[in-house]
């Protein structure tokens, strides 16, 4: 992006949890991989509560009048923005399609620890955390994972030729899996190629390996998304 | 719409599992709110398996040159062509946004009885199933619920005065959650006149009053997401 570029797109604030990335860090990775400025807001619940329609949950993403939340909707909105998709209709809803199938996957390695739902601590339902981890490992991982490396043994990117945000995505989701479940993850990489060379891709963007490097990138913990809990992973 | 737009619609195939609404019923209910003609396809496992990008799973609409899966991106992809949405960028991400948001009350009404997972049958999963629906019901759903009460408290649609494929996507997901937890929703719906009366007011387009008392509507059964198993509602 020009700079001229970056300057237009200042006034960009993004609402999230402080102390974790979850999904919030989809929305930081796109700022970040274009070098746009943006403001890191600490989510406050009841601050939107007035606002029509009022958000359902955070991320939420304030640019002038616009305020939107979800975060697949949040990146639709910024990608043609950032330079972060294809300017075409048609690829614009392929990056959403392979936005969402990443979503479901995030939804599913977060359920692996939450099986009962969020509304419980992880403490409260390990016994259950345990088998549903185990399912995800033996079922829902390898399923998922095959899917984007079929795709990505066609182009270097999802979109083949073309970089788009979904990349990023892909990139923060086996992040967070490879650290939330290292062993399981280690025994399904070798059938992979594609899908970790991609990832190896995605951190070597120079403006990505800058923000990986720096201490604005948060850590994974186990308030997140992603959660190394060993009993969960494979021994 | 006019029978010219009504013809020119026309080319729309849906692949979707047989037998069972799931989630193609949301891409039905666009369609036939429209009196847009279409092919209701069963999908086969493995069908798309060449295209690229290979579709996750189904719903799988194929129009033309077309394919695309995820609900949400395939009603994002209908509705201005079939004239279910403002034609207006901010409207249409609202939309989206609206339609992620019951996508994920949709995700965990299905948990609630699948809480390990979807690749094992309920049967194996009772006992985790009615600790995960009582989270659901005691704190999931309303929560979800009275965010859409309040939204709708503002006008007789999502988007306000504009009716829109979110409104059917709502309807279809109530209509599944009170059919799934008669006595938990019954006692939940006097806190909800609006969602209430929202509920009846898509019943009652004359598209959709046919189509539900046509037999191309699917009655929810024990294959579908939204499963009435008495075990796991309130009693």
């Amino acid at each position: 992006m020009s700079t001229t570029e970056n300057r237009k797109s200042a006034g960009y604030r993004l609402h999230y949890w402080q102390g974790l990335p979850g999904r919030g860090e989809y929305v930081r990775l796109a700022f970040e991989a274009t070098g746009t400025p943006f403001e890191d807001v600490a989510f406050e619940p009841g601050r939107f509560d007035d606002h029509v329609p009022r958000p359902f949950a955070p991320p939420v993403l304030v640019h002038g009048d616009v305020l939107l939340s979800q975060t697949a909707v949040i990146l639709d909105y910024l990608a043609p923005r950032l330079g972060l998709v294809v300017d075409d209709p048609m690829l614009r809803a392929t990056s959403s399609m392979h936005q969402l199938t990443i979503a479901d996957l995030v939804v599913e390695a977060h359920d692996a620890h939450h099986p009962l739902g969020p509304q419980a601590y992880y403490e409260e339902q390990k016994a259950e955390a345990k088998k549903r981890a185990r399912a995800f490992i033996d079922h829902r991982l390898p399923k998922f994972a095959r899917h984007f490396e079929n795709i990505l043994q066609k182009g270097p990117w999802l979109l083949g030729d073309a970089f788009s945000y979904p990349d990023l995505s892909l990139f923060q989701t086996f992040a967070g899996i490879s650290h939330a479940f290292p062993n399981a993850y280690g025994r399904l990489a070798p059938e992979l190629p594609a899908l970790e060379a991609h990832r190896a891709r995605v951190a070597a963007l120079p403006k990505i390996a800058a923000y990986l490097a720096s201490d604005r990138r948060r850590p994974f913990n186990d308030s997140g998304l992603f959660r190394h809990y060993p009993a969960l992973d494979e021994s």
